[in-house]
C-alpha cells in the first residue's frame, strides 16, 4: 500500500470544536418491503446487493411528488445544531453549505437558509461536491473562524432523487437506473463550529485531496437546462440518452474507494501521529452498507469502534459525515481520538478529518477537571 | 444612505498578493450586428437597452452547438494565470473556482481542470454563486493560504449559453428570454495568489455578505434533472413553463445594486479607513454596460479611475473580477489602491474587495527601492 506523505500543516488558527450538532432526514424511513411497492425493487435484491435496511427520501414516489426541498432539509438540521450550540443564530459569523444537488444554480440553496433562519449580514458560501463535500465544508469553515470571527454554521446535505423522473414506470428500469434510487436517499446534518476554547469535538485536521489525475469518473451527475423546442420528435431512446441524470462505474468504485479509504487512515494516523490502537472511534465512508462493511472487515476495525448509518438512512451524500458525528455526540470521553474518512468517486476526491474530543479545559489549554 | 458598519478582521495571515492573471474569451467577439443575424435581436434594442459592444459565446448559434465547457475556458485561463505567475502548475496548493454554471453537478468542474493541469493531490473547492462567486473564491483562497500553503489558483468562469435551449426560435423569444441571450456572454477568468512577500497587488480585505433576509430573488437559474417520460404529451406552453431556464427581476435589480453598491463602497472605505480621494481605481459591478455607467455616474466617480470591461466582454458572471483585475495589472503604480464591487441579485448578496500594488518590498515589510 502506497502512503504517501503529507505537507505540515498550521494548525495554530484552523483547530475548531464543534458545539451543536443537527440532522434532518424527511418523513418516515421506507423499508425494502415498501421498496418492492413503491419502486418494484425487490426487497432481496436490495438485502443481498445493497445491505440496507431503510432510507428516507424527499421525494414521495407513491404520489409522484417533490415533498421536501433542500433548504427544507438543511434549515431543519441548521436549527436543531443551532439550538443544541445554545447560541443564537444572530451570533453567527458564517454559513458554510455543500452539496451535489442543490434547489437551484441560482440563488445558492445556503442563502435561502440564511433567510429562513431570520439572518442578515451573515457571510455565506456554498460548496458544490458530491461524498467529500462535508469535509471541504467543514475546511473552509474552520480556516475562516479567525480574527473576529466566532461561530460557524455548516451544513451537509442531497435531495438525490429529486432529479429523478418521477414518472417513470419504475417496474421498467434498467438495473444501472435502479441502483440510484436503491443506494441513495436524502437529508441533511449540520454542526455548529467555535474558534472559542469551549468543550467539544475538536477538528485537528482536516485532508481534502483530487487524486483523479488521467482516470475517468467514477460517478456522473448531470443536470440541464431547457428542454429542446422539437422535443417532441425525439425518440423516448433519444430523450433518455440526452437526459441522463446519473451515471455510476459501480465497478471502479468498489475496486478504489476501499483502497482509497486504507490510504486515508494511514495518512491520517501518519500526520497526527496517532497510532491506530489509539484511535477510540472511525467514521468509515458510508455507500451502501455492504461496501461500507466490506472496508470495515478490510481495515481490520472492530466494527464497535466504527459509526455507521448508512443501514437505516441511506446514502444521502453531504449529510452523512454530520449523521456519523452527531452519532458520536453523547458517547465521547475526553480526549478520545476520532478519523474519519470520505472519499467521493466522482473524480477520485480523497478526504479525512481527524478529531479529539476536548472536555473541561480552561483558556490557557490546561485541563480545569 | 445606511451604512452599516463591519466587524474588524484579523488580517495577519489572510493578505495574499496576486502574481498571475489569465483570461479565456471564447472565440472571436460577437458584434451587435451579428446578434440581429444569429438572434434577431435589433442592433439598436442592444445598444439603448444594454450599452454592450460585444461579448463571447462558448455556444455557437449559427451551428447551434455547445463549442467550449467551463472546464474548457477555465483550464486556458488557469494556465495563462500560472504562466504569468512564473510557478510551475505542481506548485499549486489548492485550486477554487467559482462558477453558477458547472458543466456537471459531479464532478465538480474544477477537478476537471486540476486533470487538465496534469495535478495529482491538490486540495479543490468548488464554489457555487452568481455574480459574487469569484469575490466568495478569493475570500477562501485568502484563508486557505495558511501554514505550508503557499500557492492558491483562483478562477473563476460562466458559460451561461450553454443552458439555454439552441433549437430555439429566435425571433419568437419573449422580451423576458431575449434579456439572457442579449446580456450575458461566457468567459473565465484566474489568478495566481501567494502568501509570500512577492511583488503584486495585495488583497487587504474582502468582504461577502448575505442582504436578502425577507426579499424575493432578482434572479433565478434553474436547471434540472431527467425529461419526464410523458414529456410528449406536454404542450410547448406546458413544457417552457415547466423548464424554464432563467428568470430575472430586472426592475428590481436596477434598483437595487446602484444602492447596494454605493453602501459597499462606503463600508470598504470605513474598513480600511481609506477617504475616496485616496482610492487609485474602482472596479465596479459589470452588469451590462448602460448599469455599470448609471453606478459610476451616480458613485461621481471619474471615468478613467473605473476598470471596465463589461462593454466589449458582455457579463460573463464569475469572470468579470479577474478581467478587471487582469486589466488593471500593468498600469498600477506602488501603493496605488483599488476598491472592487460585486453586487449578486439572485439572493442579494454584497461583495467588496479591496487590494494595494506592493512593489519591491522586502521580506521584513520595509521597501527596498
Amino acid at each position: 500500500m502506497l502512503v504517501q506523505e503529507l505537507k505540515p500543516e498550521s494548525k495554530a488558527t484552523v483547530s475548531p470544536r464543534i458545539i451543536g450538532f443537527g440532522e434532518c432526514l424527511p418523513g418516515e424511513p421506507v423499508t425494502n418491503e415498501q421498496m418492492e411497492q413503491l419502486l418494484s425493487i425487490r426487497k432481496e435484491w436490495l438485502e443481498t446487493m445493497i445491505g440496507n435496511r431503510s432510507r428516507h427520501f424527499a421525494v414521495n414516489f407513491s404520489s409522484r411528488t417533490i415533498d421536501y426541498g433542500l433548504a427544507d432539509l438543511c434549515t431543519e438540521a441548521a436549527v436543531e445544531a443551532i439550538d443544541d450550540a445554545g447560541i443564537n443564530a444572530e451570533e453567527l459569523d458564517l454559513i458554510v453549505l455543500s452539496t451535489a444537488t442543490p434547489d437551484h444554480l441560482m440563488p445558492a440553496t445556503v442563502n435561502i437558509v440564511a433567510d429562513r433562519l431570520g439572518l442578515e449580514r451573515v457571510k455565506t458560501y456554498q460548496i458544490q461536491a458530491g461524498c467529500s463535500g462535508a469535509l471541504q465544508a467543514l475546511d473552509v469553515a474552520r480556516h475562516m473562524l479567525v480574527g473576529s470571527h466566532r461561530y460557524a454554521l455548516v451544513i451537509g446535505g442531497d435531495v438525490c432523487n429529486k432529479y429523478m423522473d418521477l414518472s417513470r414506470d419504475f417496474s421498467k428500469l434498467r438495473s444501472s437506473e435502479l441502483i440510484n434510487y436503491a443506494l441513495f436517499g436524502d437529508g441533511a446534518g449540520a454542526v455548529v463550529l467555535t474558534n472559542e476554547n469551549q468543550d467539544g469535538l475538536q477538528i485537528s485536521y482536516i485532508e481534502n485531496r483530487f487524486e483523479g489525475k488521467g482516470r475517468a469518473p467514477g460517478q456522473i451527475m448531470n443536470w440541464f437546462g431547457t428542454v429542446p423546442e422539437n422535443v417532441q420528435e425525439l425518440s423516448k431512446r433519444e430523450l433518455r440518452k440526452q437526459f441522463q441524470s446519473a451515471k455510476e462505474d459501480y465497478k471502479a468504485i468498489e475496486q478504489h474507494v476501499p483502497i482509497m479509504t486504507e490510504q486515508a487512515i494511514e495518512e491520517l494516523l501518519g500526520q497526527m501521529k496517532w497510532t491506530k490502537e489509539e484511535v477510540s472511534y472511525y467514521l468509515p465512508p458510508q455507500l451502501g452498507w455492504n461496501m461500507t462493511k466490506k472496508i470495515i472487515d478490510l481495515l481490520g476495525l472492530p466494527l464497535d469502534s466504527t459509526i455507521n448509518c448508512v443501514q437505516e438512512t441511506g446514502n444521502n451524500g453531504n449529510a452523512l459525515p454530520y449523521l456519523q458525528l452527531k452519532r458520536l455526540n453523547g458517547i465521547l470521553k475526553p480526549n478520545d481520538k476520532v478519523v474519519g474518512v470520505a472519499i467521493e468517486s466522482s473524480k477520485w476526491m480523497k478526504t479525512g478529518i481527524t478529531l479529539e474530543y476536548k472536555k473541561g479545559e480552561a483558556l490557557d489549554g490546561t485541563r480545569d477537571s
